[in-house]
């Protein structure tokens, strides 16, 4: 079993690629020409989290009896769920194409723990875990369709291949591309595009803490979202009597 | 751009409505012949609300990108999801048809702190918002598909409508109709029918509190649910030794 | 009205089968050739509960106007919603086929309060339920579609059969037939089957705790999980040392 | 195996149904009350017929791997999807709930031919049959939501009762009913209500054949559809000219 | 009632429209900046109909009963999918959006009949029509999710406006747009689009017919496909023999 | 560009496998312990063909713009539709997962007349094809989900991979596999399982013939199918009369 091993972007980049948020990388990148970089379907089973890390991917495919070895008696180091763990380095993002499948469960108590013990960022899966009651204590940042109590191959799904590009929620994942997810889901950030995505991000919406206390107090949405040239002197005044903002 | 203005029924009314409950709002509706006035899709983001207050609209239609001056250099007063917003007074309750969208959030953080600013009852849209980990601290009432990163206009549909007549989640929703929601949902009370609706449903559900307490020890549901005419007096006796009830 | 009686398997082999879980249990049946007994769609709406009980069953079918006596003036007894609740008893498990319907409350608060008080153990069903706002506060374990203000035979499905073998979330579900439900979600476990799926499960599963610990500690996924002979010893040592494990 | 029998209709009464036509039917249906009585989902596999007989029926439930005995060395008289078709009289529709599942041929060449030799009139099934490619130069008037090269318990479902009231593309079905079925669909008429169906259905629409031969001519829609009293002696004059229309 | 009128365009540029064809239409539009023109859903239910024509609209809304004036004894003159008919004329394409409802016929035998006698060109409906094995004979060009023999509002749904802007299929569709339909779809063309779309079509598609000669007798598909410049001398060769081309 | 070259069954298998029909293939595999090799969602464009072939394949992934080249003045040789097709020999299947996407037309006119031309046996698309009124003249054996006017990466699909295992349709396809084809839809039989099946096949259908000539003269379905050892005479004398049979 040959498996790729993935470029991984500097750790900084990573970090300052977190600091954007979610929905401003999604729009940033769609004003960049990325049309779409939201994996739709998984969602924050643990509210409050912001994660990033590259991508190390897992490929399911539909089950194929005579191309899966699977059973009590089977060389469990056969199977491909375990060798995309084996794969994970601290900060790692485990992305899975579970091809939205609602009755397999990808990862368990017992993967989710190891997962845990190599110090991985989080999980997107466009499917399942199982033991839930379990996996939440570890709090491990999950992005799931949903929990189901079957594992990963136990009715219409087989895992296939790691680190492969795959599709994840309709976004095309390439491995060691940067996965960043909050509350809003999880985006795909392509390596090349991160730097100057954080560029535009901070040029674009730097001001918005000024403009959401304005809004709060009534003020006209007009001049403070997005902040009118008009409200700018004022910005910067605010600005100045706490250089920290 | 003009936009009509809508009808807002009187305040005490809305509060009558909003004490009904959606559930014995919705039966007692279907009882005096609206099949259904319950919003399918949209569920509460931020449970134990009960919220109730005119409907100002907005209507979404597939993006075409020859009707959309979208974009960060395009005149954002031309954007109508800021005009719905323009239209809100205190009270008000937003309804958005999203066309069910997963892809787009209609507002965003900022948006939903003017919303706030305004003083807005609350929001049913069916569709998505994005900045949930920033908008959910603002506690405002929200019934939502879900959450996104996306923008408002930036995969599938655009802001095409505001204070017409919409679908949302297979309910018609009128400008002006009142919108009541709670943990089980939102619904839509046409005006017309509202007075009939809370008298009617007074009369059919006053004796539930004492029900309820008898079912909860075990008892009878022949003669306590509905209320058997056999225990009315009892239920009298009951109401006598503490009319607060 | 002849409502057929279901036979119980024994409470202790109920409350056995409870504590192996549904994720082990499903995963187990499955090795045994039941290849799903997952009830997929209905989802845990009170986190935390592991229950399990005897099926009582309720059959929904689209709504017919000529077989249905509904309305405020019809005969509240012919409703057989309020029936499947008659036959429960202290333990039991209602399974409603409520065929994914998303508009109809097969159960409101009253009669929540009256399946409470006669000690029903938990319900499954594909569906909804109303009152959502009261039914949490009896705390009452259930797995559900999700809610709506809606009546139970509002709109499209009306209740048709007590007790009979029903179909609910893909799953065929037999009155008598041990429904064990926790966070992962409900499973169905027939009783000819319940002995021999927990001897397995204990047999396969038993060193669990102790190889989770080893993972957390970022000890090696071969080694551990499953335990490899080669680990046996250590395992058995580690039992030597608290015999209560 | 204890399979129900039936209680047909008389011959006369059916081929009264099948003379109004499915349109007919159902709209009048709905105007006495009866909301919807069509079967969605199955659509007309050969165009042109026009069938009414009674329902005789099959229920499909989800593959329970303890409760079926299926394989090439079992009993096939267990079959279940068998015995519906030795309960079929000339004249006779067989309804099928297949659940609506693509990947299950209820029958296929060899049973389709054993049901034309008996006579029966058409079937109805929500879900597919298989052999298509032989099935069609029997010319059994067939309504389905598709065909599968898969047998009829392959993947998901088993047949698991005959002659019970059944669920079918959203009607409920009665063993018994009329099922009437052509190009626009198949719609289940009950017993009870067949009668006065056809008298309303005459009343209403009688008019049709004059009015159609106007409206081609590009005549006034507010005249001639529905036939306006104004018009009515222009229509008695036409008919008069020709006794036999 | 008040209906807008339609602005039409000349016919000739309607028949340049048609003469495109739809898959070029919609991949010439595309390359325009229009990302998506094709009314998905809809399909051809007369196969080898090319048509074009502007667009008269019917906004169908889910159904209320306290807004639907619909029965037997009501007032027809107020049901609006007769009014959208009253508005068209020759050459005319009614298109509606019936909200992918399969159980409403939105128009009839007898409503087909009239379209027929008024000179419409066809129709791209988002739902169904009923009396199909009637209206196949009228040979109207219809582009229809499906076939249902229920009325147009007997169930979920109702006429609401016409000549309002729609979305229908996922498109939003202007009235007096010009829709384009054949044997792949209907596609939406915006009048102030339409001759560059005309103009770049022919530029970019002329050569296809020698092209295709080439590739059936198996030639190289980088010199034919799309036309090499090396081979345009060729090509202008082929031309020259034969001007009809 | 590196596309993986395909090693293909011999044709004398592949034809075996053609006259076994998709329908036997699909149960004799499922019987040999292929749950389901079922291509569920392209149905047949062009009944009545039954053909095989080894699978070429052709992988789309979500569109993602970083990756893609397309427009009007981009390198053609890069896009992988081309590709699929330079790989296509005589009697060869191309087999494309085309996401279910209804709004990407996988190849249109110009890329099935090249196909034709070089001789491909037919091609199974989870997806749908544009130009069909004319592809239709080319009588290519088709199986489809669908056709539209939108080419092949104009909304959310590109091509992504040629020849590498795809799924399509729920099934697993290894290139090189033999797909099998007719009115039931297209299978995936693989390779080394085909002789076998074929085997199995005849055994235990090839008495079919002359049992259905006894069902259609309303002879006894338990006599003759599957065919009794009592009947088993019968059969054999039947032969002998004409052992072309």
């Amino acid at each position: 079993m040959s498996i790729p091993t993935i470029t991984r972007p500097p750790a900084d980049l990573v970090e300052r690629v977190r600091q954007v948020g979610a929905a401003t990388a999604s729009a940033t990148l769609a004003h960049m020409g990325l049309r779409n970089c939201f994996i739709t379907g998984p969602v924050s089973w643990n509210k409050g989290k912001v994660v990033a890390g590259p991508a190390v991917t897992l490929q399911c495919m539909p089950k194929r009896e005579d191309m899966l070895d699977e059973g009590e008696y089977a060389d469990v180091e056969k199977q491909l769920h375990r060798h995309v763990l084996y794969q994970v380095e601290k900060g790692d993002m485990v992305v899975v194409d579970g091809r939205g499948d609602m009755t397999s469960g990808i990862f368990g108590d017992m993967m989710s723990t190891y997962f845990k013990g190599r110090g991985g960022a989080g999980m997107v899966i466009d499917g399942c875990v199982r033991d839930w009651g379990k996996i939440k204590k570890l709090d491990i940042p999950m992005w799931l369709r949903g929990v189901t109590p079957n594992y990963h191959a136990q009715t219409n799904i087989m895992p296939f291949a790691v680190n492969v590009t795959i599709a994840c929620g309709g976004v095309t994942v390439v491995p060691g591309d940067i996965i960043l997810a909050d509350d809003d889901g999880a985006v795909c950030v392509p390596v090349a595009l991160a730097e100057a995505m954080i560029e535009k991000a901070h040029k674009d919406h730097g001001w918005e803490q000024f403009s959401k206390m304005k809004l709060l107090q009534g003020e006209s949405l007009q001049r403070y979202y997005p902040l009118h040239q008009d409200a700018r002197p004022e910005y910067e005044e605010w600005l100045k009597q706490d250089p920290s903002k």
